[in-house]
């Protein structure tokens, strides 16, 4: 199929790059910035260096644009998007947006005569090649099958994706997924913290991480990756400690408190990265910073989004 | 190696089948009840039906044998073991006890001319299968070396073994490892409770579990196991939500607070399973004993340890 993909930061250019180099769709490649762009030629995009250039490439028939933006410009560029775009065209926010915003977006698009699909996309730098998880919730199940083909090409090999329900509910399921990564790298942080500070001062970190990874009932991506960064560095030395939060976890506790629902666990692991950048750092801060650094390619000490 | 298990329960019973059954060691299966003496015989261990034949079984020479008891009743059995066993004979707490107390039992064991081994077994009802990950302590290292080929038996094919330092440091390791458990554990709950209870009705959360569990950053044996959980009975019906407590998270809290550390994933971990016993349930609580279940074969409604 023919697509367009418009941001190509870290995750957009592996999204556009994986389904170029698949063969299987014509990628026209957009960015504010125009080094990226010749970087997904490179993987056998077709260069878009406007607005305009996208909308020709669809030469007046539907359009499909994927918008892999940050979340406080997304709404902006959607709607230019659905002001610009031929009636009928489909137009994917897979970012990191609030549901509640996504679900208004859904409307103001819809009433342009568009189509809007929602996807939460993980699986952080390594879904290039382990394939993505995609949720995904669209109002419009034509518009969804539409879009299906690049779907199957960007979970191979191990991905998936799947439409769980009306418009939002990609970007639900994705906030509920974060607000998870919170608490269990905060779990694991106060873990590892435990092992460091704790009475047996030799303790090998890195290999406890492993021993833990061999089947234990705490098996899991974040230890593995916990692991690797501790067996490189045993004292985490160079990272302050400071997480950033970048707003799932954050929607995910005000959604919650809207509905009558407690997160203590979700809470307390959003507040210690709070407390965190107001200087409250320690081992088990440390090690969050380094799992994300491990799978986002997030900066050491907090800077950056995700 | 010659080695006798006393305490043929649920992990008991893996260890002795798993050592058994491999024909490399000779299992002496030792139990207060004898139905399970059988079933251990079946699979090629040894029978004692008396502490006193277990004794015999080694005919005077240096005895090993591997305790795997509740907390509650380990030390009076290890102290048992003590003052009956020939001198220098190897005994192993491999049951879930507080470090502490393993550090002061090591001295009283010492005491009497015998060494002390403690070993942290994770892996639930699956360790037979997939290999047992031991996390061992003790100050002896010579010891150590002469119960390593049973070790290597039960780490087969996927688990692994490291001794991380002297005598407690094995139940330390495991300790820290459980209160992890309950801080991904109750964090998965909350995530599910937000899916199962939150603004999309038809969710399916056992399709959110699946796709988490394809390369998402929350990828763990856990969200594999609530996938499994949720997709046999979406509602969790049948499920009061109360979740016991065994003991791990609260003494991880308890040296925590000693340390001046701060724990608040785990403490909120711990004190929702509490509320939990004074019946304050919800989805997220039910997720937590569903899972509790498919690792260890808990039972559903909190009856039981671990």
């Amino acid at each position: 199929m023919k697509l367009a993909i418009h941001g190509l930061g870290r995750m957009g250019m592996q999204i556009a790059r994986k389904l170029a180099e698949s063969g299987q769709h014509e990628v026209i490649a957009y960015n504010r910035s125009h080094e990226p762009i010749e970087e997904a030629v490179g993987y056998g995009a077709i260069a878009a260096y406007t607005a305009e250039e996208v909308v020709a490439a669809f030469s007046g028939e539907q359009a499909v644009v994927w918008v892999m933006l940050p979340a406080e410009i997304t709404d902006g560029v959607v709607m230019e998007w659905a002001g610009r775009l031929p009636g009928g065209s489909i137009i994917i926010n897979g970012g990191n947006s609030d549901f509640r915003k996504t679900k208004e977006l859904n409307e103001s698009v819809k009433a342009k005569g568009m189509h809007f699909v929602d996807i939460g996309v993980s699986g952080g730098v390594w879904g290039y090649q382990n394939g993505f998880p995609l949720m995904c919730g669209t109002d419009e199940a034509q518009a969804f099958t539409v879009i299906e083909p690049a779907l199957q090409t960007l979970v191979k090999p191990g991905g998936m994706y799947y439409h769980f329900g009306p418009s939002g509910a990609g970007h639900y399921v994705k906030m509920v997924h974060n607000a998870i990564e919170y608490g269990m790298m905060q779990s694991l942080g106060e873990g590892f913290r435990m092992l460091h500070d704790g009475p047996y001062k030799v303790m090998n970190l890195a290999a406890a991480a492993d021993l833990w990874q061999h089947h234990s009932v705490i098996t899991s991506w974040l230890t593995e990756l916990s692991r690797d960064a501790l067996a490189e560095n045993p004292e985490l030395e160079g990272i302050s400690g400071y997480v950033a939060e970048s707003g799932e976890a954050r929607w995910t506790l005000e959604a919650a408190k809207d509905m009558g629902i407690d997160l203590p666990a979700i809470q307390a692991a959003f507040d210690v990265r709070l407390r965190s950048q107001q200087g409250e750092t320690n081992f088990a801060t440390k090690v969050v910073a380094a799992q994300r650094n491990k799978f986002g390619a997030h900066n050491l000490n907090g800077e950056g989004k995700a």
